[in-house]
């Protein structure tokens, strides 16, 4: 493993963020299928940096180039790889960094792997422009579930204390999702957005950075997917999503608030409608046994602070071995939730299109 | 997938709960391991039901008999087999569960998947006594790891809303989790266990369960073990972990706690320490960009309440298509977090001897 | 890897020749599927020693005990596990090996890899038992794949000098693969047995042993399956067939023969016959870009004389580290290749069931 | 599967011979090594055609632009993204085969695959283009694998009926194989090139092609790499081998040989040769029960005539299902033996690279 990810769908992410470029390679798409370049560019651009004040001022363009898979806008079934090249890049912010690890950062960690020959530049590999690359193959993705009757969508579910109203577990439809996944600043409840821009503004006026919670549903998920063990959709789930830099929890349904709940509370009682078998409530996420029920999935992911601030930290001098103290000049997030909704929302699309290829539904 | 997992340490688990037995292949062991069996049969055994109040009277002596990969008492470096009899099985409890599924259970999505030809008494190969095997492979993995110098414990982190004291992120121990390691209802505060028990006991008398949440931690792992993105250690114990039976949510250090914190709270400062990198705090739980920090790493799995219940409850009937009440007279846990813990451990076992094996620290 | 193959149908294979037994966990199987047991004896004592004076008489029963995954007959589509007890072990005749390696064995390369500790009786889990859990999982998934039209049969294309009639390319029909996999020295011209037979004896008689190649060949396998490059069909069938001892080659169609052809020669002309496209010759073995053409497909493996002969041969003692002489008194093969023949049919079923998998075919 | 290969050390390939261009992504790499991009070029253009009279017309420059995975010359331990544009493409050439598939090609079965979505221009991803990337992965590799003491190096063995002299299988060196792998026509004994040249013209002039063998050698690999079973290091070497388009079969030592020799010729004694265990013989080639033995390692890969000629060739119309004739007017290599040998190269440097990463010699 590592930047590779997928058994039947498989992706093999590249790039740095301060290097020539970010890119993917998706192997194993099913041929045939038309690629909407332009609601992929909606994707890409909601994740893309320099259009909120929520987010750093870097600005990239993230159009992506199509090396190869396909032809007259259609998968032929061969690799395809997409090559988003790097415009803006301000490699002199990071110039000491690869001296004081950044605290929260990956500076550390990488130094030690990689022996320090890892590329430090804005974060090199573990920078979060590589979900950029992520977005691209997970919105080719769910383009091709949407012609299965599959929609995902996600939400902020909360900035720092702030919350949106949840996803219904029961109703959430296909309408509702495809609506939010073309926004910027995704909620199901409007007036969420003034408070949380609030607690954002105030963290980047103290020089400082919040967390959040993303959570994404996806509906017309057919029954039977997954695996009992270890090829569960929890599993495979959470196998991508962690991959998303700065997510540090990953809960399905009532997920932690299960803990708390008794098993009369927490099963979800069967009744036929119209002819189907249904959950009448769905705290379980859609999912039992590491298979799908034919009930819209939920999860929601827990999105730690920004680790780049502005203000003066403790460090040591990798060099020297002394303590140091580090002042960060490049140009942050100071919370990447709006940022990272996408991102989800991609993550899962690539989870689906591999338990959909192995149930042999695509 | 499915009920296969690792690199370049494999299992692969089979049997059901009412078959023949359950059992581990455990592939790509490093030859010359002793195995002590005696510590191997206190892991099983914390595991194993009918020991206490808050689980299942079923009673299993869960001793296994280990079939190939070992001479004189260690790894031979080829597959190791362990087969887990099963002694103690009343079918005729469930006999009416392949109509009737339950509620909270893989019955339905199980039946969907398998077309129903799935082995549905006792929850088959869902049932919770796959976790046996598991503890076992893991029960070997930490008995390599220990010569590598890493300890693993877990204890009942809450029990409904009765909380245990956490472990220190930057002060737990390796006595500590050796300690806890052996103990049947492993808690950091024993004051918790009275207050737990008599949660338990009350969902018991309301023919009910609970859930609860396990917390995990492991310490004297180097730093640079994992990868970024998909590779990352955060990804790898996701993917075991979510293969628990019933754990709904898993999160790293603050996990979900981190979204609520600010980055100048949440970023974990440096110093040099003895001429070490040390971090003055672990909200990270010992993870960055997905690599281990060498700080203790922190792991909680939120576990739900047990499925089964003896209260009646709605469900379908599959054959008739009509709605029905169930009743369910099996002998159940009315709480299985303790019994989790040592799964718990074992997974992390697992998760980690494969970073160790990649890392070349094996 | 190692003991484990397969992506979407996997196998894990363990035990020793000289320990408790072999057996297979197969993963992912189709549920619902009848498994004829008869049927499968047939292709386990085929294979099994103690039936022909070709072969060891070392006699092995080899009934497999189903320990999960089957229900009334029926794959569950859970982890089926087959235990094969060992029950004839003469472990004596081996006790000096582990000091003086055999020529030609796996002696002294698994001694070096495991570093002295691995199981040396009988070749331990390098033993050409170990094929017998690969036939009894090849044999469940040839009676699933001709369910799906699919069969599957292999002969002695030569033993020493002496040759069998090889297949015909375009030909070769279910019913002749049928007859030839229900039979012990599996020929399609039956005047090849004798001298066969007298090859192997002269060898016996010299204390020696001989090599041959086993021709296998399997029809109804629908176009389209596999992918090009390292997805492709030989990639996967020669993952497996170098899995068997003593396979030293692996080639397709024409194979090294092709190495001495014209492009005009081994190309293949397609026709069209009763509305379907055809090749009027198979040269290539049925895989094109490795991808089934709907053509047999053909492949030979290369089996080299067995290591194990009485002669007196040259090694070293690896303690001492000094030259040695050795004198090996276990029960041998003289030859075999017959015993071969259903581990390679076993072999391409499991190579075809993965791919029919991945191509959803099952 | 499919164009992804590897466990530690991966690859991604892309591209068609028409479209933008080919490449790779390297996953795993060890961070630190220094890359010798005028060496790397050698191998790419000893591959690259419009070379040599045995080759097509068509002129490919070959310069792979690095994406990422590499700073001041070194690898970062990042994916290592290598792209080489296509420059000279004249699809004209091939607008018709859509509809009549070249027999010997995999125009038809991609076809059946892909729905008729597949690229088709110049074969698209089946094309011998996509070897281009294969060689700079492998180049990439053997350069880590040299400074660990391991030399790859490969000839013709044969073309048509002419053969080279073969590798000595036990005096094989570094010395030879270096030379040998920055040659263009890579021969033991240069008396070979005529006839081999004359047989390659003799074909080009008939409007036909020739195939032939490529053996290749590894010398300083250590004893113990590999496993027994499925990942041996033969299933990993041709996992690899039968991913180059036109390689129909792969031996390795004495291969198909050895079916006709007596266990007392083929097995090679063990000899102390300077306190270290040798053996005096190397019909294993290198390998024994899967596992390395010290010994030099070798290897034959059989590659069919090149499937595109200029004769006229029956084919069907798959469009109008009727029979038809196909005359082909691109640019084709009457033999592409010659520009197989770097690519054979290449797939065993990652093949060993992988084995000796899983080995922790990395």
């Amino acid at each position: 493993m590592s930047s590779n990810w997928g058994n039947l769908i498989r992706i093999s992410i590249f790039g740095e963020s301060h290097g020539a470029g970010v890119g993917v390679v998706i192997d194993g798409l099913p041929a045939g299928e038309p690629i909407d370049l332009e609601e992929l560019q909606i994707h890409m651009s909601r994740r893309a940096p320099g259009h909120d004040r929520t987010a750093t001022p870097r600005k990239e363009s993230d159009l992506p180039e199509i090396l190869s898979g396909t032809l007259e806008g259609r998968t032929t079934g061969a690799p395809l790889c997409a090559l988003i090249r790097n415009t803006n890049t301000r490699s002199g912010d990071y110039q000491n960094l690869s001296i004081l690890p950044r605290p929260g950062h990956s500076d550390y960690t990488a130094y030690v792997k990689y022996k320090g020959y890892n590329d430090i530049r804005g974060g090199g590999h573990f920078s979060g422009r590589l979900t950029s690359p992520l977005v691209f193959a997970g919105s080719v993705c769910r383009q091709i579930l949407r012609r299965r009757g599959i929609e995902i969508g996600a939400h902020i579910y909360s900035i720092a204390d702030i919350c949106d109203d949840p996803f219904d577990p029961v109703q959430v439809d296909a309408g509702l999702l495809s609506q939010l996944s073309r926004t910027r600043f995704s909620l199901v409840n409007p007036k969420a957005e003034e408070p949380m821009r609030a607690a954002v503004e105030q963290a980047r006026m103290s020089l400082d950075s919040v967390g959040g919670i993303v959570e994404c549903a996806a509906v017309g998920v057919p029954a039977g997917l997954g695996s009992p063990m270890f090829g569960g959709v929890e599993n495979v789930f959470s196998s991508l999503l962690f991959g998303i830099p700065a997510v540090k929890g990953v809960e399905f349904g009532e997920g932690f608030g299960a803990a708390k709940m008794r098993g009369s509370q927490h099963n979800d009682p069967y009744r036929m409608v119209n002819g189907a078998v249904k959950a009448v409530t769905n705290h379980a996420g859609g999912i039992l046994g590491g298979i799908t029920s034919g009930m819209p999935i939920l999860v929601r992911a827990a999105v730690k602070p920004t680790s780049s601030i502005s203000q003066r930290q403790d460090t040591v001098d990798l060099t020297t071995k002394e303590n140091a103290v580090l002042e960060v000049h490049g140009r942050h997030d100071p919370c990447i939730v709006p940022r990272a909704v996408p991102v989800v929302e991609s993550a899962v699309a690539l989870a689906l299109i591999n338990l959909m290829a192995e149930g042999n539904q695509l």
